[in-house]
């Protein structure tokens, strides 16, 4: 992990040892709060065209910001208490979506979106 | 955002440049992707019990940490297409935080299972 | 509950208590179950054009309509568990979102979509 | 679809066209609001354990109540833009897995939880 995620790392565990919070932090919960976050954020958007959601208000783009933050918080703390890298994790999901998705094939569209 | 989420940042655009698929990476469409990759997350957990979450066997940690990259792949690819940085809206995040959960107050109780 | 509803109620209490699954079945596992398969619904989505949603091909309507299964009975499992009538409750959302949402004021803008 | 059901679809049928809402109807739109919903219903859930959510105080309950009437009735709505019978669905649905969840395999024992 790089040093800030290790520093948000840090203060979200003492965060909730502060709390006494580590009883509620088991990963079924942790994966909950997560997925509850994400559609916070997602709810921003459900409305919007997708040019809309390219071009948000200052406001907006503030509050989905807050979303964000919600979500990295609580993927991090999952990825503590598992003893998961996060970083490690997507460096190497990258190298396995560039076999999977090779330029040629993958130009202009996504294979979910083709695929039933 | 720091020097090995940038570098993911970095990755993440090329990649997308490579196969022309900024066309669907708008906000819309990847908080939509960030909250299935959520839900593909909690699946793993779903069944299980908060003491089997904590205690994983080594093949199922390696694919929630599959699941993790996702979702942090997806966090920053919406990060930057948005223009926002993650872990400042984290630091932000968390200093409100401490704010609303004064650790008098919340020591051993979280909010939002104490009030519906 | 409609006769249908009751029905597919029943037949869903007696599949799982042939499997003697009533022990995974509290609401908050059930919760976790029918986001996760919400998700999978929105898979389909994720990175069509509304346009394109509006028009599936049978297929991928028929692989969508699996999904739609899926969440109804995690939904009608879950108002059981917990001694809910959806239907009822269903009817009570509506009257208050016919207030919420006075004809005049609503016309041609959902909230959520104008204000942050 | 049940009498109640289909009622239920033409007062949103209504509603949508009281207040010139089929615009946002796309089913990538409605199945965005689902997944948004589903995530508000299990955020009641999030900190309990299964005990505490087998067991919720009547205005919990309530509160939960209203939630999953949300997702039903944007299930029903995205049901109806897509022309998917979602009762008669759901039947196909569990009849598939009384195929797939053998009684004697599958008693004490669900398989998401079993495999990785």
């Amino acid at each position: 992990m790089t040093d800030s995620l290790r520093d948000l790392a840090g203060q979200l565990d003492q965060f909730a040892r502060d709390r006494d919070w580590q009883q509620f932090h088991s990963p079924k919960n942790l994966a909950s709060a997560l997925v509850v976050e994400a559609g916070e954020l997602l709810e921003h958007f459900q409305w919007m065209t997708e040019e809309q959601s390219r071009d948000l208000a200052p406001e907006r783009r503030d509050a989905v910001g807050a979303e964000v933050a919600d979500v990295l918080l609580y993927l991090i703390r999952l990825a503590t208490v598992l003893g998961i890298d996060p970083v490690a994790a997507a460096q190497a999901k990258l190298k396995l979506n560039a076999l999977r998705y090779p330029v040629d094939r993958a130009r202009g569209s996504i294979r979910k979106y083709d695929e039933p």
